[in-house]
Order: C-alpha cells, then sequence, then structure tokens
C-alpha cells in the first residue's frame, strides 16, 4: 500500500533528514498453525524490519475472534511486551511492516486491515502497489461503498466483500483478477491462510515450513529468523491456500513469465536473504565487480556509502585491487524525527548521518561506491564531504543504471521531475556532484550480475522500468484523467 | 450510537467507580456560516458535556476539504487549544459528544462519522440508538458492504451511500426510513447541514440563531453558551435542511404524535435548558413537591443525593416545610480511574464520592431524595452511610417511578436481572437498601409534575417504557434471533 | 509549601480559565503502623483533594528503605493502582497534595521532600509557607548548600541535615525554631512519624486512631475517608512523636494563644471537617444568616455561586424566608487546559463555568451569595449573567469581610493591587460588578458565626490580616530587601 | 558518572538484549560564545551519541538565567526541535550524553547537573567515575549536605559549594584536589567555561575552536560535526578556564605522565576521531594486522562481528590476504525494549541483532573477528549462529588482550565473577564459545598497534588494567569498608 503527504504530528510538520533514497513499501508475514503465532510474526516482522520501519500491525484468530494490534513504531518497541503477545491468541496470524518516510501517520492506515464479510471475517496484509486503485474506489464509490481508509489495499477488501462467489477462496480470485499492479498478498480467514503474488511477481513472497507450520514472508531471512525451512517461493500469478489439509496451489491467471522488480536484488532485500538460488549479498558483491570491469579506474581505495554500498564496493575492491576501506563513518543514532538545523549552520546537515574518517580519506584518490542515486543531493553532499577531508581526487561509482523513470509498484520514487538522470546527461550529473569521475554500471551489467547474459529486450526477465521506461502492467490511475486527491477528509491524528 | 463492553486500557481492565446511575449517550451540535465555527462547535459541546465525557470529535468543511478531529477526553482539555481550532477550518460545523462509561475506547467509534459518496463527502453525528441496526448490518455486510466501525450510526451513511437518489437529501431521507428507533442527527455535506429527528422524537434537537448563523444543538444550554437564540425544537419526524438559501423543513414521515424521552426531564437533560416552554430545573423540582405529596413523611431534614437530587430535594423541602440541608456532600475529584482498593478496606467504596456531613445527620430523622434508583447498590450504600454518621431514621424518597425494563434507544440501563425495581416489591427494596421508609414517584405523578393532568395510555404523550414496559417502537435487533456480536475483530487500541 | 510562575507545558503557556480564587495550598497526612498504609494514605488524600489537585506524593518506610511515588494529577487516577501502592512498601507513609494553580510544574517541587542524613532517611509533607525561607535559603548557600527545589521546604530538611544535636526529633526542633511563618508538618523518619504546627497554630492538622494506628490530617474529613477515629487537633506549638511506644508530645516553644486561620472556615475546609466540635458546614451556614441579619434585602429568590456559596446561601434563605433556588449552574466539566476563546468570543467566558438557571431568574429580584471576593472579576461577570437572563435587581451579599491585605501563609493571593477590596470603596465595588447593592459580613459577624462573641483585637482569636491588616508573625523575606529569585535556573520540565 | 541497578519502567522490569558489551558512560560537549550556543551543542552530542544513549541534557546561560533541558532518549528526537533550542537560550552552553545499558532511569540523574552557590550558578557535565564518591559523599551527610540524586558527580558541586576560596575557579580546583578516579569535566559558570581532566587523562577531552568561539569535546569527531577545528587535547591533570579574555590554563596537580584509557583505543572512540595524530580507525586496523601477525590461520574468509569489529578485520583481511566478507548481517532497528521472548524460542535470541550470511559461510573456514570478550555469552551464540549456517571451521581471532579486570572508572564491566577470561583458560574459552581455534592479541601487541614499541611495565603509558590488574588510582570506595548503598530512598520516576 502507498501513502503521499508530509509527516504533520501534533501540529508539527516533520522534515525527515536524509530523504534521498527510495523506499520499500512494506514486509509481509503470516504462520499457520503453531501454539506461538503471534510470537514468530513479531520475530518474522523484526527480520523484515528494514522494509518498513514506521509501523508494523499482527492480526491473529484464535478460532473465535480475530486479534489485532497496530503500533506506530518498531516491531521490537511494540511486539515484544508478554501482555501485547498475549491479547493476539491463536494459531494463525499474519502481521504487516510498513515504511517509514512517507507521510499519512494515521493508524487507521496500518495493516493488516480487517473486514467482516457474511462468511466470516478476513484481515490482509499487502505489500506493493495497485495501479487502478483510484479507479476502482471511485467506482465502488458510485455504487454505495464507504471507504474508510485511504489505502489502495482496502479496495481489495471492497471487491471481496461484494463478490457473487460462494466460496472464500473463489471470491479473493474474484478480487484480484479486477486489480492491476504489484501485490504480495498475506491474507488470514476463520479457517486459512492466503498467499498470493500478482501475474508478473513483482514483489516477493516465499513459503517456508517450521514442523508442522506453514510460514509465508516477503524474504527467507524472516524464515531463518523463526527457525523455519525454506521451501520455495509463491510464484507470480500464484494462489496458494493454507488449511488444515495442508497447502493448495491456484493459478487464476493466464501462465506468464515471471518478472520481479529488480530493485529487490540492487537495494531492498536484506543481504542474506535468498533469491533464485543466491544470497543478495553475492548478487550486489557481482554488480561490484561488473562495475570495476566496466568503469575501472585509477585510485588509492574503494570506499562504500554506508551501509547500502558495501556489498558492492567489497566486490569493486576484490576485482580491482584497490584496498578496501570504511572512510566514511555512518552515526545510527540520527532517531525518527531530527530537524535539519536552521539555514545558518545547515551546510553540516549531512554530517547527521555520515563523517568522514580522515585518515582514510586525506592526499588519496578515493573511488566512491554507492548502491543507486535518486535526487543526487546526497551524492553531492557526500562527494563535498571528501573532499573537505582532503581527497586527491573523488570518482564516485553507482553499481545501478541511472533511475530515469518513477515506479508506481510500491517503491517510493519521486516524479521524473525530481530524478537526477532523466534530467541530467552524464556528464552533467558529475558537474552536479562535484566529482572527478562518474560512472554508472549497465542495464546488461546488472543482468549479468544476477547470472544472466543480458537483458532480453522482448521479453525482458525483470521489471527495470525505473532504468528502461518499460512498464510492466497497465498504469490506469496514471494516465491523467483520474483526480488524485483520495478522500474529501483531511484527517489528522 | 451505542457500544457495549469492558473499559480495558494498556491491559489493565478498570472498573469505574460508582457506576449505578444511567448514562445518556451523546450530545450533538452544528453550525451553519460562521467565521469560528470550529470554536463555536466546541464551546456548544461543552455545555452538552453533561451528556458525554468520554470523546468528542469535530468536523468542518472549508469549501474544498473537511477537516475531524476526535480526541478522547473532556472538550475543554482537548479542543480550546488554538492549533487543533486552527485545523478544523471552515464555515461550517458539526460535532459530538460521547458518554463516558462504557467499553470500547477505540477512537474509530468517536463521531462525528465521515465517508466520501459519489457527491462529496458526507459527515454525521448521532445522538440515539437505532434498534434494527444489527440486522442492517447483517443484510449490508451480505451484499458486500465493509463495515468499519462497530457503531449502529455507521449504518445510516452506508444506506445513504448505496441510495438509487440522486439529491443528497432524498438519499438521507432513504436511509433514515429504513432504520429504527432513536435518533437526533446532525450532518453536514458540501453545502448544506441537516438535522433530522426520529419519527415520535425520543431524542431532543433544538433550532438557534446566531446572527445569520443556524445552530442545532442536543439542548438550550448549548445554545445560550454561544449567544444564540432559540427559535423551536426540530419536530419529531421532520428534516430539517439548511443551506444558503435559509431553513427548509421536510416532512418524510406519516405524521405522528410526539413522544420525547420522559428521561430527559428526570436526569439527562441540564438544568437550564428549556423544554416545551420551562425549565428542567423547575420540572424536577416539581418532582420533588409532587413526591412530597403522594409520600408524606414526618423528618427533620431533607437531604438530596448530589448533584442530581438537589432540585427534586428543594422542591420537597418547599412542599413538606422540612428544612432542605447539604447532608451529603460530594467529592468532584475522583478522576477517571479510580480504582477501588483491595477487599480489607472495600467498605470505604462509596466514601470515594460521597461523604456524610455530621452536622446536619447526627441525631435527625432524614429524608434522602434521589432523582431514580437503577441496581439499588448505590441507595444501599448511602443510606448506610448516613445511619453510619449518626442519623436516627433514614427515609428514601424517588422523585421518579420503579425502573422495571430495560432502554434500548440511548439509554445504557443494565439487563432486566439487574434492575432492583424488575425484581424486588417495594418492601423488598426498602429492607434491601435498609431504609425505614421508601417511596418512588407514581407515573401519573411525573406527568403532572410535566405539567399535564396525566399519562394517556392509549396514546402516551412520552417515551416511558423503562417504567411501564410501553416501547413506542419496534426492536428488531432485540427478538432474540440476531447475534449479538457486531465484529469478529476483537481489535485494542 | 509555595510556588510562583506561569503554567508552562510543552512550550505553551496555559491560562487557566476562572482564576479569581483564593487556593489553598496543600493537605497533608501521614499514617504509622498499618499493614496498609500506602493505600490508606491515597485514601486519606484522595478526601484532601480539594486542598490541592495539581499533584500529590506518598513516600513509605519499609523497615530498610523508603519508597516514594511523585505524580501530576489526581490521587484517584495516580495512587489507586495497585502496581503503584505494590511499590510503596511499609507500614508508615506520609503524603502530601499540592494545589493546582500555580506556576512551577516541575515534579522535583512535588512533596513528600525526602533526604538522607547521617541517623537514616528524613521525609517531610508541608501545609503551610516560610516568611524567612528566602533568607535562610541565601545563608544556607552561602555556608555551602546545594538547593535541589525552589521549595521553601526544603529548607527544613537543610537546617535538620546541618543540626548539631544528635537525635533527629532534637534536630528537627533545632530546625522549626528557625524559621517564620506558617506550617503543618508531618514527617517520616526510620522509626517515627512527626507532626507538627506552627506556634500560633496557622494551618490545621488533627490526629486520628484506626485501631493500633495513629493517624495525621490537615482535617478530620480524612480521618472519616479511612474510618479512623478523631482524638483531638495537633495544638499550636506542638509537635507529636509516634513511635512504637505510642505517642509523645513536645512543646518546643513559649506557650502562646491560638490563632488559626480564618479562611480553613471560610473557603478551605471540607464542610464535613469538624473545626472546634463543629463542622464547617454549619459555621458557614451561620455566615449566611449574619450576614443576612446585618444586611437585609427584600427579594424573590436566595441564589448561591456554586459550589462554594451554598452553605451561606441556604443559611442566608432559612433566616430571611427568601426561598433558596439554585439559579446558576455549575459546569464541572471544565477540565484542567481550557483556554478562553479568541477576543471575537471572549465575551462567553463566565459560561464555561456557569451559567443562569432563567426559571430562577426571570423577572426576579436576586440575592447571589458568595462566600468572598478577590479580584471581583468573576463577580462582575456573574451579576451580568444574571442580568442578562432576566433578573429585576441583583443583589451581592458576600459571607465573609472585604480582602484588603495579601497573604503570606500559604493562601495564593493576589498583591494588593488587584485585591478588589484593597483598591475601591464599597460603592465603587458595586458599581464595579454592576449589582443593585452590595454587603460584606463584618469581621465580628464572622468571629459570631464561628460562636465566639467578637474579635478580640487585642489578642485576636484567628489569624485574619487578609481582612484587617494584623498579620501575625514577622515577614523576613516581605521586607524588600531580599531578592525573589530563588534560582538561577530556568528549567523547564 | 555511574549508576547501578535494573531498569523498570511503569513497574516492568526489562532485560535489555545482547548486554554483553562493554559500556561507555558519556559524552561531554561546551561551547563559549557562540550565537547558536545550544544549537550546536545538540550537534556536538549527536556525534558523541555512540558514548551514551539513553539520556541527554543541556544547560545554557543568557547572562540573566541558566536553562537546562534533560531528556530520555536520543539528541535527535529531543533536541533537534525549534522550541526546545528557544528555550536554551544564551551564548554558553554545555551538554552531556548519558550512556543507554545501566539502571536508574530517574531524569534526576540525567546531566547537567546545576546548582547555585552564592558567586551564581554553576553547571557540570562529568565523563568518568570518581573511586571515593561513596566515602565523599558519606562525610558530606554528616556534616550536614543533602544530596538528591545518587550521582557521583553530585559530590564535586558540594564540595564547590563548601570550598572556603573566594574565586569560583579555586572552589573548583579546591573541589578536585578532593576527587579520585577518572574524569573529563566540562563546567559553566556565569562568566566562563570551565574543562578538566584527571591527574593522568584517563578520560578524553579536546580544544576545539570554531571563529571566535572556543570548544570543548569529548572527541574530535564532536569538533568536526561542528565545523570546528582541532586545537588540542586538554591535558592530564589541566583545568583550563575560557572566559571574554580567552583561553587560560591551570596545573593544580604535581605533574605526571598521562595514562589515557587504552579502551577509547579498542572500543569506545568513533573510529574517525584523531588521537595522538592518528585516527582510531587506523589504530585498529593496525590491532588487526598486529593479530594476524601473532595468531595466523590458514582460512578462506575474515568475517567481523558488526559493528565494532570491522576495521581490525580490515587489517586481519589485508595482512593475512585472506578475503574481507560480511558474514553476519546486523538488524539495526532492534530498538530499545525488545524483550526476548519466552524459553519456548529463547534460542532465537542471538538472532534479533546478529544473522549469519549464508553465501559468504556455507562451506568455508572462517576467522571471526571480534574487538573484545567480556561473557563471552555473544561469543558463544555467534560461533554456533556461524556453524548452524554451514561453517566448515570458526576461527575466533580477538583484537585486544583477554579482560580479568573489572573497571572503576567509567566503564561498566560486570564484576570478576562474571568476566571469562577472570576464570577461563585461553583452552577452556575456546570449548566454552565452542570455536575451533581462539587466540587474543597481546598487550604488548596492543600498545604496537597503537605506535609504541610495548607498554612499559614501570610507567606503563595507558590506563590497562582490565588487562594487567594495574589499578592506576587509589580505589577507595571499592576496598570493602563502605556500603554501596548510595540512598535509603528507592524512588522510581
Amino acid at each position: 500500500m502507498a501513502q503521499q503527504g508530509g509527516v504533520t504530528v501534533d501540529g508539527l510538520t516533520f522534515t525527515r533528514y536524509g530523504d534521498d533514497r527510495l523506499r520499500e513499501e512494506c514486509g509481509v508475514f503470516g504462520i499457520f498453525d503453531h501454539p506461538d503465532a503471534a510470537a514468530m510474526t513479531a520475530l518474522g516482522l523484526h527480520a523484515l524490519q528494514h522494509r518498513g520501519q514506521e509501523a508494523s500491525g499482527i492480526c491473529s484468530y484464535d478460532g473465535r475472534n480475530f486479534h489485532s494490534e497496530r503500533r506506530m513504531g518498531l516491531v521490537g518497541d511494540n511486539f515484544s511486551k508478554p501482555d501485547v503477545l498475549a491479547r493476539l491468541k491463536g494459531r494463525m496470524a499474519i502481521g504487516h511492516d510498513r515504511y517509514s518516510t512517507t507521510g499519512d501517520p494515521l493508524i487507521r492506515n496500518v495493516q493488516p486491515l480487517f473486514c467482516d464479510i457474511d462468511t466470516g471475517g478476513f484481515a490482509v496484509a499487502h505489500n506493493g502497489n495497485l495501479t487502478n486503485a483510484l479507479t476502482l474506489r471511485r467506482e465502488l464509490i458510485s455504487s454505495g461503498a464507504i471507504c474508510q481508509s485511504t489505502s489502495d489495499t482496502e479496495v481489495i477488501l471492497h471487491l471481496l466483500s461484494r463478490s457473487k462467489k460462494r466460496r472464500i477462496v473463489e471470491r479473493f480470485i474474484d478480487a484480484i483478477r479486477q486489480v492491476e499492479g504489484s501485490y504480495a498478498l498475506v491474507c488470514l480467514t476463520n479457517d486459512m491462510m492466503i498467499g498470493a503474488r500478482d501475474p508478473i511477481g513483482i514483489r516477493p513472497l516465499v513459503i517456508g515450513r517450521l514442523g508442522t507450520s506453514y510460514v509465508l514472508a516477503s524474504e527467507t531471512c524472516a524464515l531463518d529468523m523463526v527457525g523455519a525451512e525454506f521451501l520455495r517461493e509463491v510464484e507470480n500469478g500464484e494462489v496458494v491456500v493454507i488449511t488444515d489439509e495442508g497447502l493448495e496451489s491456484h493459478r487464476p491467471f493466464p501462465m506468464r513469465p515471471a518478472r520481479p522488480c529488480i530493485f529487490e536484488y540492487i537495494y531492498f532485500a536484506r543481504p542474506d536473504s535468498i533469491v533464485g538460488g543466491q544470497t543478495v549479498y553475492d548478487i550486489r558483491k557481482r554488480m561490484g565487480i561488473e562495475l570495476a570491469r566496466e568503469a575501472p579506474i585509477n585510485a588509492n581505495v574503494v570506499v562504500p556509502i554506508p551501509d547500502s554500498g558495501v556489498p558492492a564496493a567489497i566486490g569493486f575492491s576484490q576485482q580491482s585491487n584497490i584496498p578496501f576501506e570504511l572512510g566514511i563513518i555512518r552515526n545510527h543514532y540520527v532517531g525518527r524525527t531530527f530537524i535539519e538545523p536552521e539555514q545558518r549552520i545547515r551546510q553540516l546537515g549531512v554530517k547527521l548521518k555520515h563523517s568522514a574518517n580522515p585518515g582514510v580519506i586525506r592526499g588519496n584518490s578515493v573511488v566512491l561506491i554507492d548502491d543507486s542515486v535518486v535526487r543526487g543531493t546526497t551524492s553531492k553532499k557526500i562527494v563535498q564531504l571528501i573532499r573537505d577531508a582532503g581527497a586527491r581526487e573523488v570518482h564516485m561509482r553507482i553499481s545501478s543504471p541511472p533511475i530515469t523513470h518513477p515506479d508506481y509498484y510500491g517503491i517510493d520514487t519521486p516524479s521524473k521531475k525530481d530524478l537526477l538522470a532523466a534530467n541530467l546527461s552524464l556528464e552533467e550529473m558529475r558537474k552536479f556532484m562535484g566529482a572527478d569521475s562518474l560512472a554508472f554500471l549497465s542495464v546488461n551489467g546488472i543482468y549479468r550480475a544476477i547470472g544472466l547474459e543480458h537483458r532480453d529486450d522482448r521479453a525482458p526477465q525483470f521489471t527495470d522500468h525505473c532504468f528502461t521506461g518499460d512498464y510492466p502492467t497497465s498504469l490506469t490511475d496514471h494516465d491523467g484523467s483520474i483526480p488524485r486527491q483520495l478522500s474529501l477528509l483531511a484527517e489528522v491524528g
């Protein structure tokens, strides 16, 4: 689910520090038939916390009632307390991490969402973004539906509730056939857990097994956390239904090749998660290796922009034989609400999170490695930081291609006019950043790092529109005819 | 709207002290075309705070967006702050006070409720209770509606949203024609404020005028607070629509005689509010006068159980010529969450709120005056308190008839098995309380106090089923066939 | 203890509504040798809550450690929770209520205060105000003491800690011999509870007995709450020491006649408390009776300004045979932080707390009864409120004399320039208030109401300088030579 | 300052996850004569946040009043808000970060501490621990002092306040001459800022210059943050006094060689801070290099235990030519209050913070690098984690010597019985951890890494008693004759 807007709490509008990054929008987890279902879900959500830190929720079912807790803040701070877990009764539970940087701090938008339908209760946790949610919402309201959240996910509940089918799985399939865009869904009913991925599998979802329990999770690192064995991924377009009888697979869509989001490899997934048989860490290291091959440079030291640039920098160092050093120290204590100081001391801004390590930088020719460039504002500040620390030369190397197109599938990208690479040539970008040289990994380079020979332009193996403009689905809400305001209500708190 | 359940906050279940009272369920207020619409609504809700202290909400419309703030706690603590009022922009606003003693502390149930419909936004504040809400909710869910609150009021939004009529007023009338029970509604749309009372006018609603602005409120005391002139009551079964063109009246129901709730006179309305041309204070004093005539007693001193017994005690004193004295002192600082001390010192319980004034009590024959008896537990404790303070005799006089039947129209009464007068004879009640004598005002006595000759049993002038068992509407949800659980979700916080 | 300043919380400065009243500064309570010492203290503080609502604290001793909890807010909200009481272990405990209207919301100023001395621990709760605390504090700091609060009470701890005497009681007496002003103290050490009143007994303190336990409290109503029997008052200048051996009385000061604060009778004490063998309610009623004798008036109705004017109004009515009616309704739900609305609607101000009852007022000649006049601003607004409600005539009667001098003994009075009666003649006050007539009870009238023949001007029986300018102690800090700023630290929160 | 005890908040006792680490106790910062003194102090404290995350405080002086704000939580969350900074008026300010893991969550113990003395106000921020504070406190109380905190730092205020000297600097010197142990102090008076280090300079303090402003800070990284130039360290035993006239240096102690705490190099200081002309990062890398020389091993991969083991692992890798890889992924979102799950799933514990990266581990012989071992419990769990991930061999290398003695100078170490190396032989430790081999860096190895030839056993160049038992000061409080309980008061909140 996706939200837009600015963070206003108690009447103050906060400008978060350092928002020049891509943001994933959520992690999902579910477990069926386990005596500590809620505690296991809390652990799973903790392992997926890198996918969303703003809020989390868990919904369990105890055979009689559903129980739901939704909180702002970290899983560890909210869902490790015995009293909270004790209220989340039952042997089945699902949960959701919401990401931390955007807008609407309303608890009513925190997932899992729940509704009563005539067959019982239905709870859903969604990672992804529906590209026709506004259009569907408008149609639903025209025919008398009342929308209570501003979340695209709620549309799925309405479609399911209105379906004329009898069985809940049929109604769920009826609903997801009407939506476009990306989704990895974990749902809970009175007697089953459902997992589903969109027809081309943009967002990830894996299946694990823990004793007799089934587990669903966004990444394998959540399986590791709870001690579950990794069985397989939910496939693109697959609906898995887990009941007391076991796991049953449905294929409601015509078969199509999978096309997962390439940014999971570049940025979102945790390094120790396994995708396609390899760890994400290994893939990122190979991106650094490919980058060193494509854009070699004569320099003294390879310095990652922490933390996300580290694996590629290790790869770059190993391939180039230039020593890897921690030339930038990251401060992990920035907190949630650091407000940048006033104009007079604004130039200090970047130092809140990064500081230069002078012993590594001074007098050296430095290769800086980052995983991606969005607006370029952070890159520019860091180049300056490194120069101020006495670098002789600063060479910027980016382990993914230039981002030229916004995402609509659950990654929070700025609009095209704010994407650096959509507006400037390579040389203009280099000047903007103030680097002595600048290079990006090529599109084919990234495909090679993942283990393919190259991108198949007729049938691309990944969702990579941010680099290529090649959007894999229709974008109904984004053709310009739909008003963007979801609700007339501007509610606070 | 009505809620059931126990108060659980942060995992603690609180037993509120002194819950042996009737509880009204809400006050409503609205103002159309005023530069300080939200501030005036806050003042109006403050004047109606005796009708509900748990939570309040205000929804305004600024010509472009609706703005809503809903808060737990007193109006004065939440809605007097300039920043809160500044967010509630616009020249029209409605508001709602929710009462303080029951159950579900979820902010999602605090009113006004809001929905987007295809003609714009619609906000509603409701005083009363629908007696077929569960039945309607079940039907709505069967046909695919998603209910997000557990409030009966939400049903009105769904019916309105689903109406096939074109104009918003027609859709509103379409909706209220399908509901049973009691309602005084104040609604806000993009260009109008709507007020409505149920066909027999169980819950109150009045119209005022402040300069060029129209005001709607549960009681005249709210008009006085904002300096508005009292125009008239909204009549039973009337829908008033206030727009820039002025006030327009609709009569969507067949004409029937009004039958307002008699408890507004006995207990709920504020003493300075005017009903039928007289202040509630005067009516209550006459209840005391009638009581002194019907059940005279030879005693030294008339003592009210504060605060609600005071007007009747003044009347009783004036009629009987027995001096009126404050023989019971009330502690107003009990707070929201006093937990009664443990068993060993439990007998101190009643003293948390009431203490005997020994100078008035000792050696005297005391007439205690209270407005009503529900479970009788407080009466029993107070009789003991007065005896312990040295009273020679204790005579209990109640200025309304015995309550033998529960209410379903927005008064929070216990079920029949917990109503003292539904289970015991007068003499048994006297013994239970430990009083030397006990008398209740008769049903006709109360009609006389209001200014009528007597109750017209074929066409009773008031809703008085609590005393007579004569319910004025059908009670669809209460015929035993509907499950009482509104939702499978047991959400906390 | 006393504090000055304005209430600032979270950076907002609150102007409390309706601050035209006198304020008492604290209630104290202690119990020795009871299994539920902390729970009993909480109950006692609850009964004394009228003396202070801002904050409360309890300190207990379990034979090994002292335990202290100090909280902002009502006793019932803070000290009834089982976990809080469970932390306050031990068979002896003392407590303190702090009043609600002034300044410094720092928890470090909430009592009981505690210090380690070389003989053990010492905790103190203080009602009153020391008139040489600033002078002593300056001397203490000069000789190397570090003051951590801005409370006058802390001075007592320093003096006690520095005393060269050996036994704790001797050190305590050493300390109180050096302070001037008013105090009722309840103290706790490792093996005793101490109670003390200043040499003329300005602030009240009583002794009770509950089984084998001794109780100390500001008023008898707190004894009633816990079921303790009233033994006697602590006498002026008396120090009572309660140990396992029983109660021992010390007389460290030369014998002088008692001279208790007359405002306890007029305003502060709870009506059901007993002073000098009579209830405060009876005394206040007689103030009304004396007032009716001194300043009779031909009118239709006697109306108290609630709640404090009620007993005098009952007396006035009984003496004058003019009927007593509730012509002003008080709203008890104003909350702690109601901010008065902006200028445009400011004239509504007084209605937040008081509203006129039109049935009682309209067309009548009204006698308004209040207990005292401070700035006169509320009186003026209420006269206007009554006139607006249609009164034919408004006669103001005050059941105490004009306040012409500020207090320095623990009552929060404005400075002389803001005291209405210090600046205007009776006729000017009448005009200011807008009343048709105005009368105050005479000084001798109030002495008569208490049961004396008249004030003995050579040896006045009460502390009554607010009416007479006759201050009973020296006022070292107030001779103009001492800077008023207690600390250079302006700490918030 | 140092605290003992367990963390109890709202009645819950929290067991923090992963407490098998050394903890530094505080960072200090001060700035004199800057228009944004408080904002600069907040930035400086943010840069020092690694030294203490539990609480922070800032005290400023505006020429008239001191202003103090002390808050639980991160600097960025508390001290970046404009309203908070606006309250901290003035051109001079000092601040303090308190560390996060121990005991007493009382705001009264958060620094800077402040007192009024007869020459004005005095505020102090302290990094270090006094080893005769209990003894001095006992003497102070005997002579009548009242201690309000349980902090050792308060003793300095009392000694200063009681000094008979006239000038504030003389009084300060008088005070520090009486204390033993470690201290880096930053103080603020009405007209000066004072910095001081104990006679052997155990805790660090540096001087910087920003335009015309002087800055004092625990580490150079705080100078970098605010853009100040590094002038020099405050020397051991030096007192620097900064006034409008500039910086003045005092030498109140006999000259002795400096002996800074070696753990600043090993663990506490930020890698980019400069000590003795080199970055801490470079020194730590050389510890890895020395370790690779002293304890070489044949393995496939060098894996740091993040984050503190990274620099040494890079050094080990460069020296040994075994590739450096991120084989353990750290989860930075553990939050403040993660409570470990119940027994049944307890074995998951270590995974809350660390997870194995299977692509790096599986089938390999792994060298794990950590900076130190305290209890060894985390080491044991991590070895198991690595084995579970499929490592063929696990070799543990520690880049500092075995810790055999507790610290009393401000590092929170367990008592001797809980220090692994104080109780087990090297081989026993290896078995306990379950490693295939185990080696520690030698004492001389660490001296070499810092750039010396070896430890001079007659005049050791560092405070290194944790490895050698050679304590550099007397330990008055720790000779067993002083009771450990600071206060009889067990206060909560």
